[in-house]
């Protein structure tokens, strides 16, 4: 009996996961009586148009931990897509987050929030944020191959933000168009190192602008720190500068402990709008990579990038110091401030 | 020689207004050195993609008069679509205008914005605002059958505003799908309303709910006024509340007279969002109507609608006093409020 | 020795929890080397003025529960004021949270996060939202006399947002003047109700209006559903419209057994924004009342208000129907659907 | 008879130009009849709170030119203040003008707009844009004295954003401080220079950074562009990259010649809002500066600032190269990009 596999209309605005027949119509709403006779609906509205959905900017999200319900607000909350998806094998946690989000959506330009355990959910998504195994939450479920292909093919076109450990993602995602595959990790040490900095100079964040979380990247107005104190981050430095790295990595500690997403929530609400607008702004974001800075094995590393409609359209060709300039380098700083 | 029309990529970020050819290749950008010599761009981007364009959500308006500019501005500031294209046959205020968009940038979520005198320039609008005509200002070109045309053959799926006389519109559109031709008219003169009863009551408009102006719609959190006061826009009442409709039509006089558009772009921009983020929000908007309210000819009638992808795809059925229902009231009260 | 009690400097854009002396100077920020030889940040930057902070718009939250913190993300995304404290007993909890909402400022439109677990960081806030024991979190601090003090002591003026339990409240704030006592629960009854309707008829829930839920405050633009069906929300309606009742208590428990919290967050940030611009609309809240629809004791009950810089300015006479109308109705549909 | 002086109530949320006594009660509001018999408005609602006003974000703007209204709609549609006013002589345009922004205030978060042809209007503001001579319009008033006396008069503490003329503010301005003096000139040469770098990379605006418009201010991601090329912006760049500059100048007289605002009106939302909201961030603007770079006079010279709740807090100290670093230079390419 196929009436026992929850089932989500696409179109609806709701969860539907009970055991009850509830048959994907196009443009059904939950509850609506079919019957002919008179309701309420019927009195108050009259049916102008039967045309289909012609446009779409769907964003889906795989996981509910709290880095999926983090992404799931902040995109809400910048009212970025006109449905928003959520999957997670664990229906119950899945149940009570929808919705709880469902309700809020009179403070909210969303006109859809829609959740399944079947991938079908996600069908014709513009972007899927994948957050599985993100954390090594208690009980989360980890990335695997299922999971990749049930995105894939329900949405063969989709962007990916992968914030999930990218090791896994490279496993399943080789035969992927590369452009389409966006891993938000080194974003974040990027915003702890621009905060940190930022409050050392009493400027705000947005203003200290690095590229990398490398001390040759930063400048302020187009001033690079490293004109105005050639030891900066380094040990001869008599300002210590090279102690907000390791704050960095210490506030990686701190958060990671309590479980808290925030910053990552706020970071990909931000890639998805980059993304969504075709905004063409330079990122840095973690891309897959092979044979720049010397490296031959394809690894996901951290690069400013210009992002569109298509995902990664260019890459910044940044110039490093030399001794910065190892790829080694670069690529373990990044695996240490790695989340 | 094709040439000497001037032609603008819709896939580029600029104007393109010369004599010389400007070949609208997918995804050039002016000025770009054709050559395979190192430059500055490529010493500084790596190129990622090849991609087609897969999503769009653009946005075109005709005529750069004062209401085609204030829905310009208001959509902008909104950051509602990621193409805007601007369409005018006065090929001087259109570079003017457009040009000094485009120089905001840096300061809106806007990635695109082009403008030409060819209708080819708006190809695969979600939307297009036709403000042609919409006030006589002195040498403005009014609406004809060419303008219609010309969108509908480049963008034969997107959703019509019209900001200009309805009249024109009925006699051109006839053969396009009614739930995509909504015109802004009324919402006008509903705006006022709502305005002059908050400060009467000292509530914000946004709460004077009102969804024709007509006494009978008005409710304050649900109160209607006509329960507190049932001679409410009559004679006998005391307070002459009917001075309010007096108070819609004199500043309509006077916002006419300085030809100023605020009101109508930032209600076109409420519009624009509703439609092309499905809201299915409850609005009130002219719309071809026959057959309602004892009304026999086809007429542009301001009507509560649901608004979403497809237009208007739902009326709400108002409910009229006796002394307001008579068809003819209700559109004379209409017609009287006009911009 | 004063040192030992954590202070934070309303100043500064960081939280200081440590042992060590946190010196709260005007405009200092932590790190800042207090020598006077040459620094990265004097060669960077001039100083130009040393005038003292001329303007505030100041929230503060009481609490890191989930309760607490989904207001926190939601003010922090809307940007609505200029500096954020939070207050919590726990100190891990608050540290955690608060540099991971610090660390997104590069995402957001806010300049300062503060927190401690002394009172003294909530100096002169306009608005204090208070979420101890907002839920029933293991190991949760309940609302005490000692918070109330605390708060009132350190900001006189300001307005509180009370999303704890009501009856505490009247307990500790009989002397606070009642305008600025503002409670958010049965907001979010009304939110859930109001999502329940739109899916019923296929309209977002933002264009259903309804002041209290009961069914006679419900319209839809301006259309009250008791028109249509006089019969709406009792046993002899045909379409059962009263279910909505039983779902919005059933999603209650769903939301309050996964301790999410987004609804009450994102209704939260709305009331602030209401208070904090002086928006003068209409919004259904909490309140406390005494010698209105025949209640004769002080009791905390939801009517729509409006919201203003001075918190409740007016509240809206609803009319209730005959049988509604008995005050301990009200009251006890309000108690059933509190969360 | 004192009543024949046009008096604005800044508390109310109307424009009040006629000849009738028009009483600045605190909380008045147009038309509200004083009587204590019942009306509307006492069977609506019930009065709960006579506080004064606590808290206020007051914006005002002097001159409705097109340099006027841009200002006002951007702000206006960013919801950056509590109030806006404003003031011109032309009472005419200012009616006009000011009845249209208040009708559009449902789709607004502003809660009052006011207007009058004197500076009591203006009482208590944050921020005075002044763009009185901004533009050579026909008939247009110039700043003078009276003005700036007017303003100061009113509003003591008030920070200045000056889009005229800023010859003509040195000389009336001497005695404000300086860091509350805070010029828009340049920022818009800067604007245009963004985004002619951004069209030639394919490249958003907003991530091409420039301090001021010289080249050695450019980086792309914090990859200076004069590291790529070094002849770049010289005759011996093969590129010629230098036509950027003429374009800018071009353009500029395109935009003048159309009278249009637009960029500016965005331009100064964006100082409203960085300095209401005390966001710290570094931006580029026109100061008083004297003793810098070797200017030995009093000039208002762009430079980037930090801006804040007191105005420009600080300068940043921006390096130039030899052939840039004559201040001549500097301050003779500003007068060549300037409006």
């Amino acid at each position: 009996m196929s009436w026992t596999v929850p089932v989500v209309s696409a179109e609806a605005n709701f969860l539907c996961l009970g055991m009850a027949p509830c048959v994907p119509l196009k443009g059904a709403w939950l509850f609506t009586p079919l019957s002919n006779m008179a309701t309420v609906k019927s009195e108050l509205t009259e049916y102008f148009t039967s045309e289909e959905r012609v446009h779409r900017s769907k964003v889906s999200i795989v996981g509910t931990g709290s880095v999926g319900m983090a992404c799931a607000i902040s995109i809400l909350l910048k009212g970025l897509s006109d449905e928003l998806a959520v999957v997670d094998p664990d229906e119950g946690k899945l149940k009570g987050e929808t919705v709880d989000l469902q309700n809020g959506s009179p403070f909210m330009k969303m006109p859809s929030i829609v959740c399944s355990k079947d991938y079908l959910v996600t069908a014709n998504s513009s972007l899927v944020i994948v957050t599985a195994g993100a954390r090594q939450e208690k009980g989360e479920t980890r990335l695997n191959l299922l999971m990749i292909s049930g995105i894939v093919q329900y949405s063969p076109l989709c962007k990916l933000i992968i914030v999930c450990n990218p090791v896994d993602v490279l496993t399943y995602l080789s035969a992927f168009p590369k452009n389409r595959v966006i891993g938000s990790s080194c974003n974040l040490g990027t915003a702890r190192f621009r905060f940190l900095i930022g409050q050392k100079l009493g400027i705000h964040s947005e203003s200290c602008h690095s590229s990398v979380p490398v001390w040759s990247g930063v400048n302020i107005a187009g001033v690079p720190l490293k004109d105005l104190d050639s030891d900066i981050g380094t040990d001869k430095d008599p300002e210590q500068w090279k102690n907000v790295h390791k704050e960095v990595i210490a506030s990686a500690y701190e958060i990671i402990k309590m479980n808290t997403s925030w910053t990552i929530g706020l970071s990909v609400a931000d890639l998805t709008e980059r993304i969504l607008k075709n905004l063409r702004r330079t990122h840095p974001v973690s891309t897959i990579i092979k044979g720049f800075y010397g490296i031959d094995e394809e690894v996901f590393l951290s690069i400013p990038c210009i992002l569109g409609e298509n995902g990664i359209t260019n890459l910044i060709k940044i110039k490093l110091t030399p001794e910065e300039e190892s790829a080694k380098t670069l690529w373990e700083i990044q695996k240490e401030l790695k989340l």
